[in-house]
């Protein structure tokens, strides 16, 4: 990341406090900026194109970088700036995940239902080993291959994509029109602005990050310190489908402190990218990249199993179709409680790692 | 059991090898005839009032107990005789045992779908602790009482009830009627000679009936040995829902080598009741109340779990009827995966004490 724009050979270049910021934010605003002329290369409206996808990939990567820094940094930041293009840098980068986000639910829940209708493992493109208890190789099926799938597999299968995909091209419009819109153009300036001149306060130079990174992390612990780790550790703890079928429509706030973590634990993640002189010496980031991958599965885990719940709503649907779906709800509901158990076996090492 | 029968005052009562089996055998039959009075005194036709229950509960017992022994020591015993009454005696528990089976499974059904609607809790009338992972208190909810259950979980519940409620009082009906027949009399005599002629062959007496319980466990521990207990003891494994949605009308020949090793786990349990001089010095038999109920709940998970599948193919159901009928199956079929698992944590801790 940031260090690799840091000249080993360059005897000034020794990060010094509030200036490794300035430098990571300068390296971030660069990043975004070539994202974004591969974009206007790939023609961004070729509709969701490799190089395309790649580049708004690549343009949600740095925003989120720079906001979550513009967070943990706040102190050491123009306040009024940092006030003015935080929101606009949330609101880029989540329009340009909808689409992704839309996709990958519904490889997701199809891949489930090809796991579930015990179906002739698909061939296999470059399939990724998948770690022990992980839901089936991460391939998405061909689309329109649908196996061996019983008649409700298939209409489910097949509700979930129509739904899905209107989803993602309206995601995929809608997110066209933001980055050909006035708005965009103005957050692409202010970081043009950036790459070259980061707003610090005066007295940021000179000032260590330190104190700032250390109080990210205690939120990060914080906010783990409230979650149900004890009943997470019991496996099969039948926690996360309790309320599976709660004429609540919201049944899932349980989730709700599971996504705040996972929101923190990447911003502890950004703020040390930041190269410090004396650095974070805390054994926790051991655990991060377990820890993060187990609260990613909890949240696409959690979206598929709404997605799944809200396809069941659609009227006039067969029971078979409905029964396929409560199935799957279910299904992904366990992916979420094995996830929180992937949490907090990862957690666990690291406390015992620092105890 | 059989022990109480051994009068310890009485010098010439230490159990010597085949004659233990024949203590046993005694004991146990009059055990049966002793419930067969309480049946006929309780008024078997009074439609499984608890006294009535009671009483067929102890005629399966014993039933059990002496089929078992018939099993393992077949070697000591006439083999005519054992030949002719086992099959019987199979009969008998597997009729009796019918009508409590529906009934359980629909209390674990419709508790299940209170558990899932998130429905306050039920008035616990004395709840027996539950273990963490258990599937919620063991008290069923009143008949008709539904809480705030959803329409789908309601209706599903409403249809669970009328099919499992027809199916048990047609076994009902079906088991007064075996215990009314000329084939349940002939069982009953049968019975009645062994409460004190136990038909040893000539070299029964004076054999050490060590080597016949040896083999039960070894029979246990094979079949052990081959289920997949790698898989079992990772949590969240997945396996169980695997062909959930499969269009195989028998998807679930997984849990049948569970199911095997069930009815070897009783067998060696009842083995290990007829008291030996030297006793069964294995420490596997420490295991064997955890791994029991481990497999039990197995058991009555992957019954209800195809009961609800079943439930979702009655015609014309509302599909929020067949969608919380598939949140259920799935469910279970969960808590196959977390009996499984329950299973290897019991069994690896004999192991480890062994090793």
């Amino acid at each position: 990341m940031a260090q690799q724009h840091l000249d080993p050979t360059d005897p000034t270049a020794e990060p010094v406090k509030g200036d490794a910021l300035a430098r990571y934010l300068r390296s971030q605003a660069t990043e975004f900026l070539r994202a974004l002329r591969l974009h206007r290369e790939t023609g961004g409206t070729a509709g969701g194109a490799g190089g395309s996808a790649e580049a708004a990939l690549a343009l949600r990567r740095s925003a989120r970088r720079i906001s979550g820094s513009l967070h943990t940094y706040r102190p050491l930041l123009d306040s009024a700036w940092s006030e003015e293009i935080r929101p606009e840098l949330a609101w880029l980068s989540g329009t340009l995940a909808l689409e992704h986000a839309c996709e990958a639910r519904l490889d997701r829940l199809l891949l489930a239902l090809h796991r579930l209708s015990g179906a002739t493992p698909l061939p296999t493109q470059s399939t990724p080993a998948t770690a022990p208890g992980a839901a089936g190789p991460a391939v998405p099926p061909p689309t329109g291959e649908r196996g061996n799938l019983t008649v409700g597999a298939a209409k489910a299968g097949a509700l979930l994509e129509r739904q899905l995909t209107l989803a993602r091209t309206r995601a995929h419009s809608t997110a066209l029109q933001a980055l050909g819109s006035s708005r965009f153009h103005a957050v692409a300036d202010k970081l043009a602005v950036l790459a070259s001149d980061v707003p610090l306060t005066p007295a940021a130079v000179g000032t260590d990050l330190r104190p700032l990174t250390d109080a990210a992390r205690e939120r990060l612990t914080d906010a783990v310190a409230a979650l149900p780790l004890v009943t997470a550790g019991h496996p099969y703890n039948a926690e996360a489908l309790v309320h599976g079928l709660s004429p609540d429509p919201a049944p899932h706030a349980q989730d709700a402190p599971w996504h705040q973590v996972r929101l923190l634990l990447r911003l502890y993640r950004y703020a040390r990218e930041v190269p410090t002189p004396d650095g974070d010496d805390s054994p926790l980031h051991l655990c991060v990249p377990a820890a993060g991958r187990a609260l990613n599965r909890h949240r696409d885990a959690s979206e598929a199993a709404a997605a799944a719940a809200q396809a069941a709503r659609t009227p006039r649907i067969a029971p078979a179709t409905a029964y396929a779906l409560g199935v799957l709800h279910a299904d992904q509901r366990h992916e979420v409680e094995a996830a929180r158990f992937a949490f907090q076996q990862a957690w666990q090492k690291q406390t015992v790692g620092t105890s």
